[in-house]
C-alpha cells in the first residue's frame, strides 16, 4: 500500500501471505495478553520474518485498533454475505410454500388456544414477513468501514509520511478501495457499525426463533400438523424423531440478544480516543454472535427446504376445535346479512401482498 | 371510520373523547389482571358509557392486540419525534463546537494514556460522527406501521363487516392514514419494528453515554478541561459541582442494552397467531426503554448547550504529558524528511469531512 | 436517632410521619432532576415544614445515597417477603398436587417429542424442585444491610457529631437495629447486595416460567392435560378460555434476565467513592423487576391453587404415543429378564426425595 | 460402573481414557449437527473402538443430557476452583495492601468530582470488600450436583438394570461419589443450578471491574495515584505504560452480565422433560463466561500483586482539591465543640471490620 502510494521504496514491497501459518496462533495469543491485544504479537512476527525494507515499512502509520477492527469488518462481511445468501434461499423457499398452501385450512391459535380458522399459507406468509423484516435490517446496515485512523484518530503518522493531510486521507481511501470496504473518518470510539451489525443479527435470529418455534409445536405428536424432513434420533429411543434443527436454531434465538446487548454496552462504555476495555469486550462477543447467526441461518433454510406439512391433521385439528365462529355471528347480526362461506377473511390477500414484497426483495418476478 | 366507511349507521357515531378519565386507570388495570391485558376492560367502560348503537359498533373488527399494538406505535412515535429534534440540537451545537475549537490542541488519550497531540475539534467531531450514526440508525427505521388484523390476523371480522376481503384491506388502510401510519399486513407476531427502535434507541443512548463519558472524565478536578455549565450541588458539601447531566445520561446508557436485549427476547419467542407472552413482555419494556432515552436526548442537547471548555487546561494538560513525539520520529527516519510543525496529522480534513455531514443531516449549508 | 444516641438536643426531636404526602412526590421529582436524586429535595421539603431544631439536625451525618440506598433495602425486604410467602404457598400446593397424582400415567416429552412414560407426580415434583431451588436462591441471600457512611463512606460527619469513631459505627449500628437491617460497613461502590437479590428474582421468575410453559402446552387443546381454573375470556370469541396466569407469568419470566443483568452492569460500572451513574441506573430497574417479581409470585400461587389436571387426557395421550418401550427391550437384552411392569423407573422414590425436601423447606412434616 | 454394581459382566468393564483423542472432536462434532448434540455420535465412536461387552453396556441407563450436564459440572467445578484460588490471593493482597495504607491520606471522589479526604487504606478496604462479597456469593452457591436421570429423568432404564427403583437411585449415587459430585433428582428442566454459577461469576466480574476501573481512572496521567507493576507497550508510542490488566478484567466485566443473562433466559424457557432450546443455549454461553471469569481472576491477582501506589501524588490531588472541609464545620456549628483533627472520620474502624472478615474469610489469623 504505501510503496504503492510512492511513500514506500519498490524494496519495501513484500507478499506477507505465506509469512504466517495456523501455527502461529498460540505464541501471538501469548503475545496478546501482554500488550492487550493480538496485534503487537503479530506485527513483530511478521517484522522478524520478512526482515529489510519490508519489515522497516510494515504496519507505519497504523494502530493496533485499524488492524482489529478493519479485520473485524472483514469477518462481518463474510458472514453478512452468508447469511444473505441464506436468507434469499429462505425467501424463495417461503414463497414457494405460502403460494403452494395458500387455501390449506389451518387452526389459527392465539394466546396457546383455538381461534379463528386461518391458512396455512397465511401462517407461512407471518414467516416470510417476519424473513423479509430481517432482510430489510440488514439491507439497512450501513457500508461497512475501513479503520485506519492511526495511534490517536487524527493520521498523524500517514500524514508525515505522505507529507500532506489530503495524502493521509487519499491513502486511507485506497486501504478502503484496496479491501473493497468504506472509506469514513476513524471511529475507534464511534461502534454504532458494530451495535447495528449485532441488533441486525439478533433481529435474523428472532425471525428465525419464531419459525422455529412454531415448527416445535407443530412438531408435537399431539398436534402433528408439521415435521422437519430429517429428524435427529435418540441413541436409545428409536421412535423419536426430534426437530433438531428448529431446536438448534431456538437455541441462538435465545442467546442472540444477550450477545447484542454486550456490544451495546461496550459501545456505551466509549471514551477517550480509545476504550479502556470497552473495545476489547467486542471481538469474543461478536465471534460467538455472529457464528450463531451464520448457523442458524443455513439451518433456518435447510428446515424449510425439508419442511413437512399434514394438511389432513391441520384441518383435523381445525374441525376438532369446535364451533369458532361466534365472532362471525356478532358480526353478521350487525350487519343484517348471511355470513360469507368461509372465515378466513382477507387471508388471500394478504398472502398476496407479503409475497409481491418477496418478490421485489428476491428480484424474481 | 366504520361509519365513515359506510359500514356502520351514522347513529353509531360518536365522539369518545371525554369518555374516559385519568381516574379511570385504575379499573381499567384490575381488569386486565383476568384477561391479561388493558383492552376488553377498557371496551366494557366504552360500551357502558356511550350505549346504544355507538357501544354496539365499538371495536368491531379489531382484536385487543391491534388496540394496544397501535397506541404503542403511537407513543413510540412521540418518543422518537422528541429524540430526532434534540438530535438536531446536539447536531448544530457539536458542529459549532467543532468548528470552534478546530485548532485547540489538547491530549489524545489512548487505553487511558496519554499517546499523541490532538485537538478539541477532533475530540468533539468524533462525539458528533456518533450523534449522526445515532440519527441515522433512527433514519433507518422502518415506517410505523397500523396494527389490525382482527382476532387472528386475517381481517376475518373486518371481512364480514366490509362484505368483501378488497373493502377490509382498505378499512385497515382508512385506519393507518387516519392516525398517519403505515398499513401493513398484520404483525402480530413479527415483532421486528420493535426490536428495530429498541435498538436504535439504545444506540442513540450509546452515542450519548460517549459524550457524557468523556465529560464525566474531563470534569475531574485532575483533569479539569471540561464542565458541564450548570453543575448540581450537595446538601452537604457546598464546594462540589457535580456532572448531573452526564451521570444522568450515563444511566440511561448503562441500562438501555438491557432493556432492548428484553424487546428481542420477547419477540424471539413469537408463536402461534398470538404470542403467550413475548407480547405481553413488550409494554412495560419500551416504556421505560423509551422514557430513559427521551430524557437522555434532552439531558444531552442541555449539556451541550451549557458545555464549558478550559483551553488552558487542556493545552497544560498536552504539555504536562512530555515527550508525545517519539512516533512522529520514528516516520521521519523513514521518510529523511524534517518533522512537520504540529502532530495532528489531518484532523482539520478529518473535522470537515465531519461537519460537511453533519449539514447534510440537518439541512443547513 | 441523633436525640437518643444523646448527639442532638432533645428538642430536634419530631415525627415527620405526617410531613410527606403523596402529593409532594411532584416537587421533589423536580428537583431530582438537578441533583441527580430525590433527597436534596425531599430533605429541604422536611426541613422547611418542621423549621426549628428539627430542621436544623435532620439528614446530618447522612448523604444522599445513605437514604436511597437504605429505602431501597427496605421496598425489597418487603417485595422478598411477599415473595417468600407465595413460594411457600406454591410448595405446599406443589407437594399436594405431587402426592395426588404419584401414580398417574402421563407421557413424558423431550425435545417436544414423546420419550416414554413418567407420571403427573414426577413432572409435578421437577416443578416443585424448581420452585424449592428458587426459594434457596433466596433463603442464601445475604442479609439486607442499612447504607450509613456518610458523604464519602468514612462516617466523617457522624465522627464529629459523636465525638469518636466508635460512637459514630455504634450510631450506624442504632440505626440498622431502628430498621431491622443489617450493619455493615458502607457499600456505595460495592453493589453486590443489589446484584445478588437482582438474580434470586430473576431464578424465581425462571422456576415460575418453567411451570407457566409447562402449563401453557399442555392447556392447548390438542394436548388437553392441563387448564387454568379461570381461563381469561376473549371480547369477540367467547369459546375462548385463555391460560392468562401462565401468559402473565411467562411475561416476567422473558423480561428478568434483562433487568438483572442490568443491575451487574451498574455494579461492575462502580468508580471513586460514588459511582458517575451506575447507582442511578439501579433504581427504575430494581423497581420494574422487583415488581414483576412479586406479581408473577402471586400469579403463579393463583395458577397452582386452580390448576385443574385432567388425567384421562394425560392417559390418553400415552396411550396414543405408540410403543415407547425400545429402551426398556434393549434393557431386558442386557440383563435377560422379564420387563417390569410399567417404566416410570424411580419416579415414586424421586418424587419421595423432593417433598422430604418440601417437608424441610415449609417446615411442615 | 455398571460392572462395579454387580449389573453388567465384568467383561464389560473397560478403560477409555486412550479411546478419544483431541483429533476425535471434528467427527463428533458433525455427527453433532444431525443429533443436536455431540453425544451420540461420542458413544457411537466409543462403541466402535471398543466393540464387544464393553460396548454393548455403554452409555446404558445414561441420556445424552446426563452426559452433558455432567462433564459441564466438572467443568465449571473446576472453574469455580480456580476463582476461589485466585480470589483468597486476592483477598491476602488486599488485606496486606489495606493494613500499609492504612492512614495514608487520599481524595474521596464521589460523582467524579472531590468530595471529603479519605485514605489509602479505607479505598482497599472497599475493594477488599467487594471481593469478599463475590467469594460468599461463591460459598453460597448449591453444591454440584450430578446428572443421571435417563431418557425421561425417571430413571426407567437404570431401573430396569438394576432391578429396583431403590437400587437404580443408589446407582446415580455411587455415580455423585465417584466423581465427587452431589446426588439429586434429575434436574433436566430445572436449571438454577447453571443459573446461580452464572450469576456467581458475574458478581465476581463485578467485584475486579469496581478495582479495574479504579485503577483505570487513578492511572490516568493527571491523577498518577495508581500504576500497575507490568505497563503494556505501545507499538508505535514508546512512552506509553498501558493499565492492560485493568483493561482486560474491564471487558470481562461489560461482558459477564449480558453472558449471565443468556443463561437464565434459556433457564426460564425450560418445558416438557427435556428442554426444545434451552439446554442446547447453555453451553456455549457458560464456556464463554467461564473462561472470561476464570482469566479475569488470574489478571486480578497479578494487578493486585504488582500495583504501584503513589502516596505523594495522592496526597498531592488531596491538597490541590482546595478547602472539603465545609462539611465538617456544619458539624462543629451543631456540636460547639472544635473540629477533630483530621476529617476521615471511622476509616480506621471500618478498615477493621474488613480486614477482620478477611481473616475470617481466608482462615488466616
Amino acid at each position: 500500500m504505501l510503496v504503492d502510494a510512492g511513500i514506500a521504496p519498490d524494496s519495501a514491497r513484500a507478499d506477507l501471505t505465506a509469512t504466517i501459518a495456523a501455527t502461529d496462533v498460540e505464541e501471538v495469543a501469548v503475545a496478546a495478553e501482554t500488550t492487550g491485544n493480538p496485534v503487537p504479537g503479530l506485527v513483530t512476527l511478521l517484522r522478524d520474518r520478512t526482515g529489510g525494507e519490508p519489515a522497516r515499512w510494515l504496519h507505519r502509520g497504523l494502530t493496533s485498533q485499524d488492524v482489529v477492527d478493519t479485520a473485524l469488518m472483514l469477518c462481518l462481511r463474510d458472514a453478512l454475505e452468508r447469511i444473505h445468501d441464506e436468507t434469499v434461499a429462505q425467501v424463495r423457499r417461503l414463497a414457494e410454500l405460502a403460494e403452494t398452501y395458500r387455501d390449506s385450512p389451518m387452526l389459527a391459535r392465539t394466546l396457546t388456544q383455538p381461534a379463528l380458522p386461518t391458512t396455512i399459507g397465511m401462517k407461512v406468509a407471518h414467516w416470510l414477513g417476519g424473513v423479509l423484516d430481517a432482510a430489510d435490517s440488514l439491507a439497512a446496515l450501513p457500508a461497512l468501514p475501513v479503520q485506519a485512523g492511526g495511534a490517536a484518530g487524527t493520521l498523524a503518522a500517514a500524514t508525515e509520511l505522505a507529507d500532506s493531510p489530503g495524502d493521509a486521507v487519499t491513502l486511507s481511501g485506497r486501504l478502503a478501495a484496496a479491501l473493497d470496504l468504506t472509506d469514513t473518518p476513524p471511529w475507534h470510539t464511534t461502534r454504532s457499525v458494530l451495535t447495528r451489525v449485532g441488533d441486525a443479527l439478533a433481529t435474523c435470529c428472532d425471525a428465525w426463533g419464531h419459525i422455529a418455534g412454531d415448527v416445535a409445536i407443530g412438531s408435537r405428536a399431539e398436534v402433528g400438523e408439521l415435521a422437519e424432513g430429517r429428524g435427529g434420533g435418540s441413541s436409545t429411543m428409536p421412535h423419536k424423531s426430534n426437530p433438531v434443527l428448529s431446536i438448534l436454531i431456538r437455541r441462538a434465538a435465545l442467546v442472540a440478544p444477550s450477545l447484542s446487548a454486550a456490544v451495546h454496552v461496550a459501545s456505551a462504555a466509549s471514551v477517550d480516543e480509545r476504550s479502556d476495555g470497552g473495545w476489547h469486550a467486542e471481538w469474543a462477543t461478536l465471534r460467538t454472535l455472529s457464528r450463531h447467526t451464520v448457523v442458524a441461518a443455513a439451518q433456518t433454510a435447510e428446515l424449510l427446504a425439508g419442511l413437512v406439512i399434514d394438511t389432513d391433521r391441520a384441518a383435523a385439528n381445525l374441525a376438532a376445535a369446535g364451533d369458532l365462529l361466534a365472532e362471525q355471528r356478532s358480526m353478521t347480526e350487525l350487519t343484517g346479512r348471511t355470513a360469507r362461506r368461509d372465515y378466513t377473511g382477507a387471508a388471500g390477500h394478504l398472502i398476496d401482498v407479503v409475497l409481491q414484497r418477496a418478490r421485489h426483495t428476491t428480484g424474481v418476478t
